[in-house]
């Protein structure tokens, strides 16, 4: 799936860490949410309301999971989950392209 | 207008200079094309094909439009355009978060 189809998408940007990581969100017909974002090289303490499926498509990060005691290298094409109310931590080590989906 | 609503998102980032810009093409149902970008702090030059509106949503440049002699500053809530097939040279001075319409 190159494109999302027949969505909204926000026009203004969210914009965290001083630019280094934004994102726009992407609203589906039937209520579901995603974003699409960049993130810059650099590290980054995330916190999850929602369960999070991040899809990394180009690009590659080591994440550490909530309750995780190792880094995991994701790389593009690759995904990862987060739990609901949680926080993770990420290193980006190159440019990453993301696609991030709320879960509820 | 805070959203573009019933448009195709293209879900890969088209990354310029290294990342420090970004943008995704937003395509309408009467063929018209948007990108929806972020540009970090820095010196660019781009070029044009088709004529172009950057509506600058937040922060802050200077633009050098294409035979200009003088440096225009733009801020965020204002727009400028350039022509089809011509280059320009913008400063951004703080993270500008842009929409830029492609104008057949």
């Amino acid at each position: 799936m190159n494109s999302f189809d027949n969505v909204s998408v926000v026009k203004k940007a969210n914009v965290y860490f001083g630019g280094k990581v934004t994102s726009r969100a992407v609203l589906f017909p039937n209520g579901e949410k995603k974003t699409l974002g960049i993130m810059m090289p650099g590290e980054y303490e995330f916190g999850t309301e929602d369960k999070e499926i991040m899809e990394i498509m180009a690009g590659e990060l080591d994440v550490m999971l909530p309750g995780g005691e190792n880094w995991i290298t994701v790389k593009g094409g690759q995904s990862f989950e987060v739990a609901a109310n949680s926080k993770f931590k990420l290193v980006v080590k190159e440019l990453a392209d993301y696609c991030c989906s709320y879960i509820k």
